[in-house]
């Protein structure tokens, strides 16, 4: 199934793809939705994010390929940060351009996790049942920030730029993320194209880890961290952040 | 005004705190929140936050005399992190001890400012009037956690376990914040004692910083920041962040 969210004649709707359009649905997405018989065409819908996540906590270094070439090391724990809510951002939207900060601008393609129920100290084998699918991530940088203050690195608010945290544009569920492969496309050329099980730290690991120190609730996004080929944007830029089984999500940068 | 919300008999209420008693409002607290004419007396009430934040950020060397005592000097513009959701915490509860850590844990008496309205790239002068009121905060920290991987620094999870984002246990409304003084009492004993007006970037200053970068809206919350006097606690540890005008506190740690 693939679960969308969109804003139709002033109502924001969930619903089931199905081909080219949407079988709304009603209820709770994460807990027996129950199908309302509307359906809503989808060419020109206004998508909204997936879900409503109460935390988005993103991966750094969490790729072998890219720890490897950036001299990083494997990190012994999962390392994050969080994107806060005014970054969410949803597929076909515009990424604005920061207005208060003129550095580099970086997309990040990743695989995200969606959790679907409570998460608390779980461990790996029941976390993958506190997962209820899986979305694509533009993990937007505003790169500069992180080490402009000698001793405290701005991890927050390079993080954190309205629409900076772009999701969507389904939540892909019943998929083996380990064979998945992240693609990023960035105005028609491909720049990013890696295999999720380079992961270091894997979905049901990630959630299992997460959930000792916090407590995760169904909505929660996990970005899982990038790998090579994240560059500057230009304004005017389209990014497109494909993984097969999930979808294309695709936005300009002005 | 000191607006506070509780528990009481499985609603969740807010309201106007008149002396032992909470006169119930109904609406948007925010916005023209209007007296049911019920009155629910505090004693033994449960408290909740007084605000349900979509972001707590907090900041960090934000004071001089702690600056200058650890030889931060004095930043250029406001650092911050975040505090994730599953941390809120409320007045008069435990703050759980970590089962999955076991360095030190600090407390951190703050000033917390709570956001009014709708703060986007707004002027200072334009920042006060999207502040609604004032709390008290105690920044709870796994202070271990920031240095521990030798590469990145951990300051979400050191700061984010659950109950370590303590917030309460009202919002003053239409006072002065650079003329209170934040006060933490740790078993009885006064632990901090700092004027609000040392502060390096002041509440109206850092709405309009954080806003040209991230819009801030009604319920966010800022934690201003420590200053000298934060110290580990042990299991058993009662801490008081007492801020007069605004109010005290109070939780255990165990």
């Amino acid at each position: 199934m693939q679960w969308a969210r969109i804003e139709h004649s002033g109502r924001s709707l969930f619903g089931a793809i199905d081909g080219d359009a949407l079988r709304i649905h009603s209820g709770d997405m994460f807990r027996d939705p129950v199908p309302t018989g509307e359906t809503v065409a989808l060419a020109g819908a206004a998508w909204l994010t997936p879900c409503a996540p109460g935390k988005m906590l993103a991966l750094w270094n969490n790729f072998r390929a890219a720890a490897e070439r950036n001299g990083w090391g494997v990190p012994k724990e999962p390392l994050y940060f969080v994107k806060t809510d005014n970054s969410y951002n949803a597929h076909a939207r515009i990424i604005p351009v920061p207005r208060s900060y003129d550095g580099r601008v970086v997309y990040e393609g990743e695989l995200g996790i969606v959790i679907g129920k409570t998460a608390a100290a779980v461990s790996a084998a029941d976390a993958s049942g506190c997962i209820f699918g899986y979305t694509c991530v533009n993990d937007v940088t505003a790169v500069e920030l992180t080490a402009r203050d000698p001793v405290f690195p701005q991890w927050t608010r390079a993080k954190g730029f309205d629409g900076f945290g772009v999701f969507g544009p389904c939540i892909a569920t019943g998929i083996d993320p380990l064979r998945l492969v992240i693609r990023t496309v960035v105005n028609g050329r491909e720049r990013q194209n890696y295999p999720a099980d380079d992961m270091i730290f894997r979905p049901a690991e990630l959630v299992s880890l997460i959930s000792q120190d916090m407590t995760l609730h169904a909505g929660d996004l996990i970005a899982c961290g990038t790998s090579l080929g994240a560059m500057p944007m230009r304004p005017g830029t389209v990014i497109e952040v494909a993984i097969d089984g999930i979808g294309v999500l695709r936005n300009e940068y002005r």
